[in-house]
């Protein structure tokens, strides 16, 4: 049998990002990133589905055109095992304790739990198992959630993909599967308030959150590359 | 939750067919839905990966380009879903006792487990899970293995597929894949030999397999549609 690959031990640093339509997610992760670069840390920013040559073929099919709801969610699962093989392992294999890799990855398998579970109706204990399967049993270290209201998040949605064209009732069942998500696992989660401040405003704050969150981090922030002032105040 | 579309009942026949590449599966479904249709049932013939528009999209994807296994997998159980939804299920609710609807698959779930699961040495169970689920446990009513030398069923691929380029050692692991499956349920399967005669000489042994096999078939052919002289000898 093949060895899942994802299992293999690593010192990365795998961060998910998960939220409704709109709540700036991609943003976060940018001044998150800009952040840590500075910092001294790899960074590697991704996004789901997607990430890998196949896996944005298989985004392009998913957000094309409708389809069964149970198609839609092993689609999403192709996504993420090509995702997984091609970019995130590799990345997290590659890092070592003195130069740790950090993934931040728009959007992951709670994703798939709030759109496909919650919003679509299909079984949430299946479509865990899917995930399992899909990651072989891989976990975000943490998973920042951006909250906003689901109609605000609409609003400017200029060119409405088919997620954003179900409206603010499908965004809302989305909205209450991530915080269903939230009550399964509270330890993984940290959650953020869409819109409370510049992009560079909320990157800093969350980066605090997220250095309490992960001692590993920390340390190695100490040892190898010390926290410019700016962060020390 | 969503009701699995697929196991509601129905009256239809769903017939899959598998085999190794080049057994000729495909000629042999023609002539035996060309012998079907000519004694007055409606036949549907069709294949997966593909059948449905969404499915053949998925279809060229996966033919298309090397990928992770359970990429693979995942996006033939998405196909499979789809195909389901779209084609199958919709064939066999629209059967009726009076006027029975025959569904001729090339390939189904086993194929899933003979490529992925034997010849890529993805876990057995775990893709049964998976098919499990695509299928919402709709099974084949029968499955008609047409059996090959693999070395022999490579010779005639011209513009080979990525499968066939694998050769011959990976189409002989298939082999041994739906040997599996086929001790594992024994009772499903009618295994054919390939090559032992026209396709209308094969087609035309099937079909008194089949009837045999299928009960409810049988009664039918009888009540609705006599069967012509030709197969009475």
């Amino acid at each position: 049998m093949k060895a899942p690959t994802s299992s293999l031990p690593h010192s990365g640093i795998f961060i998910s990002f998960e939220g409704t339509e709109g709540a700036g997610k991609s943003t976060l992760i940018l001044a998150l990133a800009e952040r840590l670069i500075d910092e001294g840390f790899q960074v590697v920013t991704t996004r789901e589905p997607g990430g890998s040559a196949v896996a944005e073929k298989i985004r392009a099919l998913i957000l094309g055109e409708p389809m069964d709801a149970w198609t839609e969610a092993f689609l999403y699962e192709a996504a993420r095992a090509e995702h997984l093989a091609k970019t995130v392992v590799p990345a997290l294999r590659s890092s070592t304790k003195q130069d740790p890799v950090i993934v931040l990855c728009d959007r992951f398998t709670d994703s798939t739990l709030a759109y496909q579970g919650m919003a679509r109706g299909l079984d949430w204990k299946t479509l865990k198992k899917l995930n399992a399967i899909a990651t072989a049993g891989l976990k975000p270290r943490l998973t920042v959630f951006v909250d906003i209201d689901p109609a605000q998040g609409l609003k400017d949605a200029k060119d409405p993909n088919r997620f954003e064209a179900e409206g603010t009732a499908f965004q809302t069942k989305v909205r209450k599967g991530f915080l269903k998500t939230i009550r399964e696992e509270p330890g993984r989660f940290l959650k953020v308030q869409a819109r409370s401040g510049s992009p560079e405003q909320m990157a800093h704050e969350l980066h605090g959150r997220i250095v309490k969150k992960i001692p590993s981090l920390k340390k190695n922030v100490k040892k190898s590359s010390p926290r410019p002032s700016r962060l020390k105040k």
